[in-house]
């Protein structure tokens, strides 16, 4: 149920740890099974989620009306919660054994305000390291995620196919502006000039580089190891006649050779993991002139340090490690004398994402079934329901740093020109 | 002649150790000085600024015109150079021993280079920890600085009495204009609505205070070390008719006390001492309610550790340390759980805010020098002088950092609104 524990020492019954597979949901509730189920309730203080077992047992007792109800159809999915807590729970609700009953996005996100209260109260201030990801492994964690199939992600992405944070910049914006919005602020932070040289660390499907080229009129070389992602990449670039000016390398961003007026990275360093922040310095540093340059970072973060959900790291993203300004200051730019000119955090932009992707998802549900599984549908639609929540209730963040070579004094003068074009948006 | 060498081995001959004061500049030039002129010609690189000794002598040999020319007026002037390098340089300037011929500023900046491109060579990352400064030193370093009286400060700064770097939100604007401007940036970044209550830790004279009040209908307390400083504020407060929602507080800003909607700190936190970053962290905590509020940090700060230069923190600033943001952010701002924003990065303003500053001095240099002496026109100019010099080679960075309690969504939808008021710049 938190985003930090690891396995209880609690030890099931000797037919559950057996894993008793088939177990009828008719088995009757034990007592051992009402005392585990009032438990794990207690654990979830006040936040309005009830959750019943598959007799209907419940030991909801929070004053307010729950906003969604967690069936635990068998004891098999109980003790997989209290032996692995948010693993146990996503796998449950990926196999089915565990069923939301209401507002999904609403219980991840009352459940991470209590773990977010009950961590601030613990003030223990912890730096933690992830798993070393190699270039086998980068290789393999990619290819995880990524090479799903561009025929599942068409299906609840944008029309672009850009998987990272929109920028509606009136909230009113549909996804696919607000996705066409993110990339033209990009360019616009970057402050491209035509003819200038720029490198991607991380391509996606293509967008920012084929967008960056055809309305900033720059060269870019960009660096992706998803092999589908770049066949689907070059093949754009090709329909858009730009492949003269965007070339896209399935290779390893620690490969990135040649020098750039600016260096750009969406959504990749949350991939990176901190072992290697200073190498991908090391890259931004040989990529441009000793003496100017400018570069982009946007990123999944953190306000403290602190490991990703163990569950979106089992099913979804394998060594994934999202890091606080401090972190990336520190280990990235800082000992190359990379100068920070501008930090902004689009959370609430990355909620708004989410939930335009899982209303698309779950408006496609029976495609993405048939083309994959049920298994992968529900371990999808709680993996954006909770980035949702953990960008609602504050427990991830979003940052876009732009940085300078310390001495290059060619800087616009003030931020104004980049909102010059933009309409006054409401009040979200 | 670097911002982080220690006195030099170099011992002098026997009449200079001894401190022969009163030497004549008609001394003879010895072979002795030749070559410790040498050494120090040498150490400049390819700096544009030649060094004469008392005779004429120099060794410059760089194929650019000098910006200008250091006159070395005797021997005890050169000595203490070699053994005290910057606060040798410093202080020499300060007696008149030695004197600048030509564009100080261009000759401090041409210094400032060689030396961060020595630096960035050198890519051993340390912390640097100042000397702590406990309430009893803060006090009396905040004496040493502002204390040196109200009229000294007006014949230079602003008419509001700003002692912090100004917002040219279009390059033509004047020091006055660019002070209000920045004032009222600080009142944009913190969304201040009327009624609110901002706390602020140190005041100066009270310009910020009262714009708030004044112009965003709230309520302000604000603390401040320096007791005239605060007569002039309270003074000023009244003669506006604000005193009952203007309070200005002659207290440590550790003594903070109560609960407010928004917490400001500007030009103050490059003056706590990186011992105290958690001090001040608790102290923006417990001013806050624990679920909403939000900061602003604005602080003098660098691209990676180092101290302050040494002389200006003999001379000028003792106690003084600018920190790079990863510094405040792992320090201040993490271990409470506050949400970055918000940083931007003000250096060129701060340039520009020290060439006006400057500017005004040398206009007033008679009249200085009549209310203090002139040790002390001398040693503000070059400090004015190298200030400018250190933020235009970016040795120095000027960052606004503005945060929030992590769960509070209580956001601006986008920074647009920050600048709609604001005219279209041209470029610097």
């Amino acid at each position: 149920m938190t985003d930090h524990s690891h396995a209880s020492d609690a030890r099931p019954p000797a037919d559950v740890a057996a894993g008793a597979r088939g177990e009828s949901s008719a088995r009757p509730v034990s007592s051992t099974d009402r005392y585990v189920l009032s438990k794990i309730q207690a654990r979830m203080r006040d936040a309005p989620v009830r959750i019943a077992l598959w007799d209907g047992t419940t030991f909801y007792s929070v004053p307010a009306t729950p906003v969604a109800t967690v069936r635990v159809g068998d004891r098999r999915s109980l003790w997989r919660i209290v032996r692995h807590q948010d693993v146990g729970l996503g796998d449950g609700f990926r196999d089915g054994g565990i069923t939301v009953d209401g507002d999904l996005v609403g219980a991840v996100e009352a459940v991470f305000r209590v773990n977010r209260a009950v961590w601030t109260a613990n003030r223990r201030r912890r730096r933690l390291w992830m798993r070393s990801n190699t270039r086998g492994r980068s290789a393999a964690n990619v290819g995880h995620h990524y090479d799903l199939g561009n025929d599942f992600y068409r299906l609840w992405l944008d029309r672009r196919m850009v998987y990272t944070c929109a920028y509606y910049a009136t909230p009113d914006m549909s996804l696919d502006e607000a996705q066409e919005a993110k990339l033209d602020l990009v360019c616009r932070k970057l402050r491209l000039r035509a003819g200038e040289r720029v490198v991607e660390a991380g391509s996606g499907w293509g967008a920012l580089a084929v967008h960056m080229a055809r309305h900033y009129g720059v060269s870019v070389r960009s660096f992706n190891l998803s092999r589908e992602q770049v066949a689907y990449a070059r093949e754009w670039a090709r329909k858009e006649s730009l492949d003269d000016r965007v070339e896209f390398v399935e290779d390893d961003y620690r490969n990135v050779s040649g020098r750039y007026d600016a260096f750009v990275s969406v959504g990749m360093l949350e991939h990176v993991g901190p072992a290697h922040y200073e190498a991908l310095g090391d890259v931004i540093d040989r990529s441009l002139p000793p003496d100017r340059g400018r570069g982009l970072l946007h990123f999944i973060g953190r306000d403290r340090p602190a490991a990703l959900n163990p569950w979106i790291r089992k099913r979804v993203f394998p060594g994934a490690y999202p890091p606080t300004v401090s972190e990336v200051a520190e280990a990235v730019l800082e000992p190359q004398d990379l100068s920070i000119l501008d930090v902004e955090n689009l959370r609430l932009h990355y909620a708004r994402t989410c939930a335009d992707w899982m209303a698309r998802l779950e408006a496609a549900e029976e495609q993405v079934t048939r083309m994959t599984d049920p298994e992968l549908y529900r371990t999808w639609r709680l993996y954006l329901a909770g980035s949702q929540a953990a960008f609602r209730t504050g427990w991830m963040q979003l940052f876009q740093i732009v940085f300078r070579r310390g001495g290059d004094n060619d800087l616009a003068w003030t931020r104004g020109d980049l909102y010059r074009g933009e309409a006054a948006p409401e009040q979200a």
